[in-house]
């Protein structure tokens, strides 16, 4: 099964084109968009977010995570890394630091491997996309082992907004579980939102932060639009606000 | 085959990983994206839609059906329906209640399985994937029959805008071959549109209403958009304006 | 394997209903959605997107390419063109002049086959799906062989903008390899859009035009939106400014 997290967004031929690649190479792979519409050119949502959806995989998944501001160059190495049996492919420019920190991945391959046609701005269909396609069929590209290391000085568990979704949810950086048991958080317009177990918790129209189905603290409107009535947006910063210590404490 | 109909959207990480857990469960299995984008949470505008849009599948069609504004709780009861041999699955709120009432159907399962780990929020990846990927290989989950009863107060046919598509067109909740031959209908700013049989019988930028190809009566304008010019929205009222008697019946 | 191309977009049952249509008539076809978002009615961006983005697909491949300002009608005649062994279905009112044209096609089938039930506006479901599924299968559908004639006065590499994709890229209709090396562009506002070789090129904010992965001139910003820095938008006209002549020609 092959994975496709992306920025390319679901317009145009890019995604249609990573995949025909795929399945003109390895015709028996699976190609399923997990995540076509990354943040665009957002290293740290991406590395947030990569790590956050892909966690359950079984092994020999291939994941094809392409988020490339620096479209057109090879400054970031085009790497595999092995976490977890699944195949992680894309460029090292960070959108790997989590889930191979987390993971504590300390070796990776870097593709050696230059197909004979490539174009300047498509790499995910002229590279990555053949490589992936090899993976699922258990071929492996030439390349060269070398020292993993975190490219960029990424936080774990950021304090940021990685993410709305259509619903108009905030995803917030930080994984639920990392988070105090009854702490508020802070962000946008609210200076103090509570935390629920879910929407149906919570009054229509009423604002909360939850764990979401991939373990994000998220912040959430019931039936409504937290970006629009919070005004949130990605890449805003998310304040933690610890509870008061109980009465017994005192 | 497994006809995914829900009011996700195409975008963030959900349609990917609910055909993921299929594929995981049931690689055979094709799994289709008939209508990802519902009018999110509008529960009498999904009974319209998926009523329209399934009634010409073959049997064993297993059909994916998820709008659940109760996100997170069971209150609506997760339910399989047997309907012409094909199988709806999803929240028991109100969106079989077209498609199961035209059929005359009285009995239906209740989901009882329950996966071992189950989000608060996305219970289409958790629960409703799952049990799809086992009809769609003959394995039927763990059920309870129960009486199916309409859920909801919704009239047929309801007289309302229930989905405007990319091309600016509205969907209004009236199956075509009910209304009456020449009739025609207010919506929006427009006091009278007029039937017409397709789009080229209609001079450019002429508005009319026609059958559409999923048998609904929709409000169209000839290569422009009916609902930027008649100002119509999904929930817009639709008001029937029966045709004079002919000379002949005075 | 199976290339949707057409202007449907991603939203509604559209992309859905022509998948399911073939997967049922040709269960073992790969459908893939190349290019789902064509502007609307736009038969010469059909054209050149058309020409562009399939020039690659090995012998046997089928293209379904729907776009069909004519709705409802057979006035532009449903055709099969076979051109470098690839299959081209569609209406023929125009968009496939450049991809015949270039090929030196001289031949098509017009279909003649009718399926017993066909709506008044929905061909792509009705007619090419099944026509592409039989394709694909090796059957071809009753047709009627027919000199091809180049339908609209379509100019090759049109001096117009085909295409904004969702970076904010504007693709032109103009194949880079047929413009002079060292022009600039003019277009939307500004005058003198100078070329580089791909994003990476320019500074951050810059504006540029390069061969993009289909082959076409396409003007960009790095890390930016071209089509809302420069006011561009589908249509617009482009210039091309010859280089200077060197010191040595004067």
């Amino acid at each position: 099964m092959i994975l496709l997290l992306c920025d390319y967004g679901l317009s145009g031929p890019y995604l249609g084109e990573v995949t025909a690649v795929i399945k003109r190479l390895a015709p028996r792979a699976e190609v399923i968009n997990l995540f076509p519409d990354l943040p665009r050119g957002d290293i740290n949502a991406a590395a947030v977010l990569l790590a956050a959806v892909t966690a359950d995989y079984p092994p020999d998944t291939v994941l094809f995570c392409v988020v490339d501001p620096g479209v057109g160059t090879f400054n970031d190495r085009p790497t595999i890394l092995r976490i977890a049996e699944r195949w992680y492919v894309g460029p090292d420019n960070g959108i790997f630091d989590l889930v191979a920190g987390r993971a504590g991945c300390s070796e990776c391959e870097e593709i050696v491997w230059r197909p004979a046609r490539i174009s300047r701005s498509f790499h995910g269909r002229d590279l990555y996309a053949p490589v992936c396609a090899g993976l699922a069929d258990g071929r492996l590209p030439e390349t060269m082992r070398r020292e993993w290391r975190r490219l960029h000085v990424l936080e774990d568990d950021p304090r940021v907004v990685v993410y709305i979704d259509g619903f108009g949810n905030a995803f917030t950086g930080v994984r639920a579980r990392t988070l105090p048991q009854g702490c508020s958080l802070r962000c946008g317009s609210h200076d103090a939102i509570r935390q629920a177990g879910t929407f149906a918790d919570v009054p229509r129209g009423g604002a909360f932060w939850y764990e979401n189905s991939s373990g994000l603290a998220e912040i959430a409107v019931n039936q409504g639009s937290a970006a629009e009535q919070l005004n949130i947006k990605v890449g805003d910063r998310v304040e933690i606000i610890f509870p008061a210590a109980n009465a017994g404490d005192r």
